[in-house]
């Protein structure tokens, strides 16, 4: 997996995932947008980051016994130590809404590390704390009960669903007001540009709707808007 | 279908969806109140608005593709331009939340346009932005995939289902906090009358409540209480 | 019942739902939390009080019509009245989302016979002026439809369900951001001391991982770290 | 309560489920027809009684244990045995599809007893066994684990819901293939004189469908068809 | 819209919905297959012929009233009498559960009139006696109440939405015990003629795969199988 | 993972799933049977043998081509050709009902291969085919779309959650006309013998109530009834 070069990633932190889903739409992928997911509050700007990944099964109550966080290599805990500073934690909780996926604790523990985020379809516990910290938390929503209700994690870095959306590690995790989207690392690089541009088309067009201009010929823009928008680029880049 | 009274149109810019929802149960209406459709954020005021309705039907991968949009007859981008000032634009999406009813440019041009509103049974897109419209906008919460992924609209004006209600073209839209209450249009005129004396009484019922008073004889108001109340209401009119 | 002492009630004040739902689940109790019931809007401290409870069955068109309201003996009516002050109103309305549980009228009324607070698992109506109050609400979200429409209220202070947990007469209800937990009246005292400490303890923990701590060894913490606790709570003592 | 007479009982057992709902929903019951409740096989006959009826909340770990059942006031087994002879046993399962309500022991003793069904929106266990039994067991489809899992009994003969319907102890309980509908006790007995005369009807109505005869002017029939079958109706009658 | 060979529709006959599916998926349609749509009873040959289609909408009680069916307009009357023979009246009900589509009477019409077969997103009443009948019916189940309890139907032949597939008239609906899929009208002859080839493939592969092949290289089949396999053909065509 | 016995086996083929989910109930276990998940037909006698499990993820389409099924390491063929004989295909599918685990083909292979039978939470294709199969199969019913429209197979013998249970390699796998329940590998042994113990047990209690025995004292058995079936038991050792 190749390193995403920071102008992708800086492109990726100023685009909607609007714009995100219909880049990938163009290019056939129409599952791409986790459902029941979303930012616990307003977060300034967009959460962006590789995802690593964490998987859940159901729990049984022989072996998902409290103790069991004890151990270093409970693959939860381990998920919060080993997750890279920059990488956003996916969590398969197969979208299970009566238990929490963690609670402030850990998620100050992945803020101190550097992590960018955590993204689950579980719940989160300790909501408001968790919501009065800086770094970007999207889940189903408050849960108090402890995962262990519900999950049993069972490894890091492998395939996943989310939200109904398949997660590989490290695909490109990207999360605004509207929630995730999912991008496929290889096409991380082309996509981020493509919807760079398409942004800064669409702010200008909503100028003009501002204006008062129609949206036939306007948005999407035909041939004569188009040229209107380039000169205005041209004339921009002097 | 008659033009509503400047007097019920600004009757029904004061009343509660919640009363409505009472006056028409009265008349047997039991099925008038949107489920799962919300306020994108809280906003000043009640949206008022006779409905223009816009219909959608599952998307088919080789109708559906974004060429589509450029085509001036494209029934969405046609109700966005053909919806008058001051009706409510409320689109059938099936209860379909997985994708968007519209974004931020869609919902710019509504409000350049004097367009009362939007409600939708489906998501919208640039949630953030459209947020910061004045316009209120009523839907099943953000989903940033383009319509195209699970819709395809097929005419306006056209009577529709939307958050499980019927919906004919003109029936009164009236939305608060608690979310969207369909009024018939033939009984729009009786029922702001009836709604606003009706909030008179429960304003000053809440009155008595807040100063002490039991619930019997207050709420409902027997006889008693009701004398009470059209006395003061006697003096306020002098 | 034996009645709460103070020290409990005080401790169920601090602790979050979070604690509670570990401190229960050590003891066998997984079904704690009651799912799809949400604070109203964000309350400061926490809900804290014994359950008053309330049933509600479908409503049947020719027994559950408007007039009914007038009976001081309607159950709905009358368990706003009786639910003694302290206490926590708890209705059952079977996770029906399509219509209220009440209006803004009935929770001033609670308000102000100094009610601790009301849990549905249904809606509520005049949800922003509710949530103007200061009385917690706790519930599945705005509804404007009267009760009416979906419900018939049976009787006061019997077993019920509510967002899917059992609720005895007299169980204790906490309710933070996250939700609300049912506390089983027999372990009230015992959990409310083990919470309480547990809370101490990972504030302590919060600040170490704040700090800079690996979760291995600090949470849950091992031999050494609780040896570190505990002489900081011992000098906290003197 | 008073008795139904046999005519209404032995009406009962020969119209459909469908034509009772259009009877009740002419007297503006609409909600009389249980949702996801089923019948365990294809029975010979209506089932037809009056409801007896048990009801459930959530279950709770440290009082629903299994020595419990040895309790001979247990509600559920209390329920069993006091149930009378030609009464249908009514169970509100809250529509938990996870547990049974009952297995093969619990419907034979009931069958033993001349009771004349059950009927639950919860899982029956032992399904394969039950469905070899005369009796009519109507529900939500096969579960088998115990209803402690999901269910504590709380009291016979109280008003519940079941299936999304009000039950009231004494309404009439009519099951076919279609399911189940609930027809409250006071209008039993007009509702099967007036059934039994529409089922007349309309199984002269599809002679003529049968044979050939368009819909308009034969199903609703106008005045020219309903003569032709008074007139029928008549003849037959001499 | 042109008329469907004879070749077509026999071959339509033939093959399953599985292959259909699979060539729809091959031309980039992924959504074909209708949810929660199954035969009443297992129906001896496909289901087979062009979409008629019929629309609801939510009912509404002072519209929808047990007297509109005397009007030969209503238009679910007139669906019934007007759907051509050897076609397929297809109802849009919203995936409504709770109330028919339609009963006895209406499917004897359909059946009498030389029409495909019924299939509908919504219940139908009268189950048993509809099972009895030769044409085959589609829909989510058994479900007394009359349709007026939950629908308005508006028009018949537009594009409507079934079981969340687009239904456009003249649409090819094929039925199986696997349920229905929808194949749009301009890709039926050619999906026709290159599923009843996969089919003969499928059985001759079946045989191998009895006769104890291994999947890899027969299923599907790689070169040599695919030889072996044309070989078998060209000795069957002699 | 220790080999389980042939008397363990053979008391599970006599057992029902019903006394099985209560033999683990006792033990703490709540949470084993799947919710969902039906056999195709009534099969006979019970399915059983330890479980083989596959994973799937959400489908991306441009990683989930037709093409992807001629390698012959593509996980889902690759499972069924490694499945050990006597044992039971597990899959996990999300509980996603929209498409197909398999069709004819590969059912056939598994019966060819000795496989004891085939489990999952998601659908299958050729329903009708399969249902011909002596080999037993359970899923969440008949969905005739290929399983690349809602899967990506990952990887074999891995834990998976499957019908919301979790469901470890080597798990046994029970199935009656009831359903599925997972008898976790380490508590095959003893529950198989007191499952059998009890079915003994419990046959004879049923006999006594089919000749009119009360429950109260007979189900459960008091120590008087307890020492009756003793002596029984005994004679007919004897």
């Amino acid at each position: 997996m190749p390193e995403l070069s920071d102008a992708c990633l800086a492109a990726m932190r100023r685009v909607s995932t609007a714009t995100l889903t219909t880049a990938l739409f163009k290019r056939g992928l129409r599952n791409v947008f986790m459902q029941g997911v979303r930012p616990l509050r307003a977060y300034e700007g967009n959460l962006v980051g590789p995802a690593f990944t964490l998987r859940n099964i159901p729990a049984r109550e022989d072996l998902d016994r409290i103790e069991g966080f004890a151990n270093p290599e409970h693959p939860q805990r381990k998920a919060i130590e080993t997750v890279p500073p920059g990488h956003v934690l996916v969590v398969d909780c197969r979208g299970e809404t009566r238990a929490a996926s963690g609670g402030d604790i850990l998620m100050t523990r992945l803020a101190v590390r550097g992590v960018a985020g955590m993204v689950s379809d579980g719940g989160v516990r300790d909501s408001a704390s968790i919501a009065a910290l800086a770094i970007p938390v999207y889940c189903a929503g408050p849960a108090a009960p402890l995962n262990l209700v519900a999950h049993h994690a069972t490894e890091t870095e492998v395939p996943i669903g989310c939200g109904g959306v398949a997660v590989y590690p490290g695909d490109l995790i990207v999360g605004d007001a509207d929630g995730i989207v999912v991008v496929p690392a290889h096409l991380a690089e082309e996509i981020a540009a493509e919807a760079l541009e398409q942004e800064r088309l669409e702010a200008w067009i909503l100028r003009r709707v501002q204006g008062g201009a129609k949206l036939p010929g306007t948005y999407p823009p035909d041939a004569e808007t188009r040229a209107a928008y380039e000169a205005w680029r041209a004339a921009q880049n002097n």
